[in-house]
C-alpha cells in the first residue's frame, strides 16, 4: 500500500501547490481507491471568514475524491467559515447567509462521494449551529449539529453559536431514506462533544474538530479517541484544522483508529495535508510528528534546561505561526533589526524558514555603545543565512534628539522640579529610533512588516520599549523564554539543512541590550545583572504558569539555579521581589504586544491569559494578621 | 429629611478624604438613624486585587456605619477582591486565601450592623464561590452565594466563578437562629440572578452587583428593579460597584424602591457615594442624573448629529476614566501633544478635568507643514485651560530622521526594486518624532503617561500612526466619533465652568493631521478629502454597530448626509467600499490600542469587540451566484 500514499502525497502537493495532477497517477488511484471503502480526510489551513478562498480549496479536493472515487471526504469544523471569527458575526451577520450561497455551490461538485463540510447554520440573529453538512448527489442532504458549544476563553463561541438539543443526522427535505443512509457515520462537531456513545446503528464514527493548538494535549487526545473507538467497536476519524490565526493556532494530526481502537493513519502536524485512510480495512499510514510530540503531555512536572525533546516541535510551531500570519494577512516581507543577539538572530532564522530568506531584511542598526562584535556577528549571520542585509546608524538620530530633548527636558523642569536624576530616556532613545527606521522601510516597500524580537523572559520582566524593539507587526519568539532559546539556538545551528548560521559568538555571549553603560564595569550592561540569572528567572515563570506556585511556596522550594549556584535566601527574595514588581507593571506592555501564538502549555498571549492593568497594586507576597489588624485599626 | 440627607453628603465627604468627622455631625445622625430602620448603601470605586486598599476602604464605611448605628450596610459584588480581575486567580489562586485574612478582619469591626460584603469563597483550587458575606456580632456569620454566573464576554467570570446550587443563608456553623435572623434580606449576587422570586420570608430584597457600564441600560435596569421589587410586594435596595478597571467600567447609580416599586433612593452616577435609606418608610433621596442619561436606552433608533441629549453623560463617563486608570495605575501627569486640532484639544481638557491641570503638559511639535493658526491655537487653548505649554520642534528630528532614511532606502532598493512612488513615510515620521518626544517625557518625569489623541472614527479607518498618534499610555477619547467629539467640544465650551476654553477656530476648521500638503490645493490635506466626510463615515460606523447593516443595507437606506447634500450612487458605493477596505486592514491598529473605556452602547474596545486580523480577506460587500459558480467551476 505505499504506493497508494506516495501517488496520494503526490497528488495533494499538486492539489496545494496549483498544479494539474498527472492521469497516470490519477488513474492509479482510481483503481486502488474505487474498489475500496476509502475516505479522505483534508486537514486543511482556511482563512478566517474568507468564504472564497475556503471554498476554493474545498473544491479542489472535492474534485479529487470524486475523480478517484473516494466513498467519503471530510473536512475540520466550520471549515467553510473560517474558524475562529471571534465577534465578527456580531457586526457582519449577512456572511452566515454568504457562506449558504457558497455551500450551495460546492454541494453541485460533490456527486458520488459523501462530503462532509463544517459551515455556520443560520439559525437567528447572530446565532448559527455550527453543523457539519452532508453533500451528496449533487445537494445539501442535511446536517448534523454541533450538540455542546464549549467553553473557549476569549473565542467566544459560546455568544454566537446555539447548542442543538438534536443528535444524529437531520434531512433537510425530510427524507428517511437519506437519514438511514447518513446515520452510518457518527458524526461528533468537535472533539469535546465525544463523550456519549450514541448507538444509532452508525458504523464509523467521524469527529470534525477545530482543536485550538496546546503544547500539551496530543497524547490526551490520542488516548481520548483511541478509547472511544475501542469502546464503540467501531473505527473513528478525527479530522482537524490546522494553521495559525493571530494568537490561535491548530496543530492538525488528523487520524484514524480501527475498531479496536489502534491507529492506523495519522497527518503531520503544522502542515495541510490529505489523508486517505480505510479504516474498515486498516489501511492508512502515521505520519511520524516533531521528536518528543507525543510525550509531551501535561508539561514537565520539573523545570528543567533540558529543552531537546521539546526544541523540533517548537520550531515547527513558530515556523508555522509566522508563515500563516504573513499568508493570511497579505504580507510577503518582513525587515527586523540585527543586534547581534540572541532574540534578533533566532526571529531571523525563523522568519526566513518561514516567508523565504529573499523576503527578509536585517539591519544592524548601531549606536555608540555597540560593539564591534556585536556588528559582525549580525552581518554573519544575515551572510550565513542569505538574507538581504544593511547598516543603518542611528548615531546622527540619537544626537539630534537626544539635544532637543535637552532644551524640552530643561524647560518641563521648570513646571515639574522633580525630574529623575538618572532615566532611562538615552535607552530608549535608541530602541525607538530603530524602530523607526524598521517601520519606514515597511512604510516604503509593499507588504513589508517589521518583526518584534522580545522574547517570553524580557514581556514578564517588562524589560522592552515601548514604541521600540516590543514593537512590530508580529512578535515570533514572544511565548520562548530565554534559556529555551539559547537551546533552539544550538538545535537550529545542528538540525536545519544549512547547519551552524548562527556564530557560535552568539550563542556564547551573556545577552544584554546594548543600550547602555554599566558603570560597575565600563561595558554594556548585561540583562541579567540588571534582572537576575535567567535560569531563574524561566524557572519562576515556570513555577507560577504551571504550578501557580505562590512567592512562599517558591521561596520554599529549590530552583534548579540553587542546585549549582550557592546563593544566599536574602539573594533569592530579593530575585522573587523584584520579579513580582518588575511584572507588576509590565500589564500594559502586554495588552499592546503584537500577536503571537502560544507555544507552551501557558502564555501572556491574548487569548491565554489577561490580567487587568489596573491591578498593578496586588499584593503578591502576602501579608501577616497582625499587619491586617494595624491596618484596620 | 433633607438634614439627613446633607449631613449623610457631609460626612461621606470626610470619608473620601480621610477627614475626622465633626462629632456634631455623628451625634446628630445618631439621632436620625438610631430610631429607624436606616440602611447603607455603599456605592464604592475599588481596586482590582488590591486587598488592602478595598479592605480599609470598607473598614472606614464599617466603622461609620456602626456609630451612628445602621441597620445593615451593603456592598457591591465583590468589593473585597475587586472585580474584574479576569484571569489573575488562574495563576495567583492565593489570592483568595490572602482575601479570607482581610475578611476575618473585618468582621470583627461589624458589630451591631449587618454589613454585606462581596467576596470570593474558596471552592476549590482555580475555582471560587462568587458570595456576599454577612458579617455581624464581630464575626462571619455566613454567606449568600451566586447561583447564575453569567456570560461575561472576555472577562472570563465562567472560567473561575462555580455557580452555587443553593440558595439563601449558608450559616457558617449552622446556626438555626443565624439562619431565620439573616433571611429576612433576600441577597441576589448581580442583577442578572434577579429573576426568581423567593418566598422565603425575607421581608427585602437586596441587589449586590457590578454591572459593567453600557450606555444604554440605565431605564432597563431600573425598570427590571422596580418590577421585582412590585411583584415581590417587598422594597428592594440594589448596589452597584462605580469606577473604572482598564477598558471596564461601572457608573454606579444604586438605588432603593420601596414595595410598591417605586424609586425611593438613588446614587449619583460615576462617582463614589454612601447612600443612607430607609426603605421601610420610604425615606431617600433620589440625586440626579446626567442630563439625557435615563431615556438613553437602546440608544436612538435613527442616526443624528443631534448628541445634545448624551454629552453630559459622555463627558461625565470619559473623565471617571482617566482619572480611574491613572489613579489605579499609580499616574500623577499626563503629557500630550497640541496639534490645535479637534482631537488634541477635547483630550487636553477631559484629561485636565480628570487629574488636574497642574499635572498636565501640553506640546505644541510644529513641523514644517505645521500652520501658524495651529500652533496659536494650541497655546491659546493651553492658556485658557491652565495647563503647562511649551513648543518643541520636530524640524531637526525629521531632517536628520530623512538623511539617514534616504541612504538607507536607496541600498533597500537595491534588493527589493518595488519601492513605493509615494508613501506615507514622510507623513509617519512626523508623528513617530512626536510620539518619540511624549515617551520621552514621560521617562523623565515621575509617574507621567502620553495620552494617545486618536478617536473613533479615526480607529475604524485605521487613520493614526502606529507608534505616532495612536500610542500612549490611555487613549480617553478612542471610543468617540469625530461628529460626536465637534459637539462635545461645544457643549464644554458652554457647561463647563470655565466657559469657552477651547478657541472656536479649533471647533470651526475642518480636521487634518497636518502631516502632508495636497497637492490640489498646496495647503494641508484635509481627513475628510482623504477618507469621506465625516458625517457620512459616523452614520456608517452607527449603522453596523448599532444596526448591524450590510453594505446591500447601507447602499439602500438614505444617509443623514444624503438627505443635506446631492451625492451620486456611485460616490455613495465608492465612499461604503473606502470604509470596508480601510476598516479590513485596522485591525491590527485595534490590537494595539492603548486601553479606554467604551462611552456607546457598541466599541471596538477590547472586551468588546475582537475581530482577527488574519480576517482581513472578508468581503463584506457579497457576490453573486454566478460569481460563485466561476470561481468553482
Amino acid at each position: 500500500m505505499q504506493n497508494l500514499f506516495s501517488l496520494i502525497a503526490n497528488a495533494d502537493n499538486c492539489i496545494k501547490n496549483g498544479q494539474e495532477i498527472n492521469s497516470g497517477v490519477l488513474s492509479e488511484l482510481k483503481c486502488i481507491v474505487n474498489i475500496n471503502k476509502y475516505i479522505g480526510v483534508a486537514q486543511i489551513n482556511i482563512n478566517s471568514g474568507n468564504l472564497e478562498f475556503n471554498s476554493k480549496k474545498i473544491a479542489k479536493y472535492i474534485k479529487f475524491a470524486e475523480n478517484i472515487g473516494l466513498e467519503a471526504l471530510i473536512f475540520p469544523e466550520l471549515s467553510l467559515l473560517g474558524y475562529p471569527l471571534q465577534d465578527t458575526i456580531s457586526r457582519f451577520p449577512n456572511i452566515i447567509k454568504e457562506a449558504e450561497k457558497w455551500l450551495n455551490a460546492l454541494a453541485k461538485l460533490a456527486e458520488n462521494t459523501v462530503v462532509l463540510v463544517g459551515f455556520p447554520e443560520f439559525y437567528k440573529e447572530n446565532l448559527y449551529y455550527n453543523s457539519i453538512a452532508v453533500l451528496h448527489h449533487s445537494g445539501i442532504k442535511g446536517v448534523f449539529r454541533k450538540n455542546i458549544i464549549s467553553f473557549s476563553s476569549r473565542i467566544n463561541d459560546e455568544k454566537y453559536q446555539v447548542p442543538s438539543s438534536e443528535s444524529g443526522f437531520i434531512s433537510y427535505d425530510n427524507s428517511l431514506s437519506d437519514a438511514s443512509l447518513y446515520n452510518k457515520y457518527n458524526i461528533f462537531v468537535g472533539a469535546d462533544s465525544l463523550n456519549k456513545v450514541n448507538d444509532n446503528n452508525s458504523i464509523i464514527s467521524i469527529v470534525c474538530a477545530a482543536n485550538n493548538y496546546k503544547a500539551n494535549r496530543e497524547l490526551l487526545k490520542n488516548k481520548k479517541l483511541s478509547n472511544f473507538a475501542k469502546n464503540s467497536s467501531k473505527p473513528l476519524l478525527y479530522v482537524n484544522q490546522v494553521g495559525a490565526n493571530d494568537n490561535i493556532m491548530f496543530d492538525g494530526i488528523s487520524c484514524a483508529y480501527n475498531s479496536k481502537g489502534e491507529l492506523i493513519a495519522r497527518a503531520s502536524a503544522f502542515e495541510e495535508q490529505l489523508l486517505v485512510v480505510n479504516p474498515y480495512e486498516d489501511i492508512g499510514k502515521v505520519y511520524e510528528l516533531p521528536f518528543g510530540f507525543e510525550d509531551y503531555v501535561f508539561g514537565r512536572n520539573e523545570f528543567s534546561l533540558n529543552y531537546d525533546y521539546d526544541l523540533e516541535r517548537t520550531y515547527n510551531a513558530l515556523v508555522l505561526s509566522v508563515k500563516d500570519y504573513f499568508k493570511k494577512c497579505g504580507f510577503k516581507r518582513a525587515v527586523l533589526g540585527l543586534s547581534g543577539g540572541l532574540d534578533s538572530t533566532v526571529c531571523a532564522v525563523i522568519v526566513a524558514d518561514a516567508i523565504g530568506k529573499e523576503n527578509v531584511y536585517g539591519v544592524s542598526m548601531p549606536s555608540h555603545i555597540t560593539s564591534s562584535e556585536s556588528k559582525s556577528d549580525a552581518e554573519q549571520l544575515a551572510n550565513n543565512l542569505g538574507i538581504h542585509f544593511t547598516e543603518a546608524p542611528i548615531r546622527s538620530m540619537i544626537d539630534t534628539t537626544t539635544e532637543s530633548f535637552n532644551e524640552l527636558f530643561s524647560k518641563v523642569e521648570c513646571d515639574w522640579n522633580d525630574r529623575y536624576k538618572k532615566s532611562f530616556t538615552p535607552d530608549n532613545i535608541q530602541a525607538r529610533s530603530r524602530a523607526m527606521i524598521l517601520w519606514g522601510i515597511s512604510n516604503e516597500f509593499p507588504s513589508c512588516i517589521p518583526i518584534a524580537t522580545s522574547d517570553k523572559s524580557e514581556a514578564y520582566m517588562g524589560y522592552a520599549t515601548i514604541n521600540g524593539d516590543m514593537s512590530g507587526g508580529f512578535a515570533p519568539i514572544a511565548d520562548v523564554t530565554k534559556t529555551k532559546l539559547f537551546a533552539l539556538a544550538r538545535w537550529l545551528n545542528k538540525n536545519r539543512n544549512e547547519k551552524n548560521v548562527i556564530p557560535e559568538s552568539v550563542i556564547q555571549k551573556r545577552p544584554g541590550a546594548e543600550l547602555a553603560i554599566d558603570p560597575k564595569t565600563g561595558k554594556p550592561l548585561i540583562a541579567e545583572d540588571a534582572l537576575m540569572p535567567y535560569e531563574f528567572l524561566d524557572e519562576i515563570i515556570w513555577r507560577i504558569e504551571n504550578r501557580q506556585e505562590t512567592y512562599d511556596d517558591m521561596l520554599k522550594s529549590t530552583f534548579t539555579y540553587e542546585k549549582q549556584h550557592d546563593i544566599s535566601k536574602e539573594q533569592k527574595e530579593e530575585w522573587l521581589k523584584k520579579f513580582y514588581k518588575r511584572m507588576s507593571t509590565a500589564f500594559y506592555k502586554w495588552s499592546i504586544m503584537p500577536p503571537f501564538v502560544a507555544i507552551e502549555p501557558h502564555s501572556i498571549n491574548k487569548c491565554d491569559y489577561v490580567q487587568p492593568i489596573t491591578s498593578s497594586g496586588i499584593n503578591y507576597i502576602g501579608v501577616s494578621d497582625e499587619y491586617i489588624n494595624e491596618c484596620l485599626a
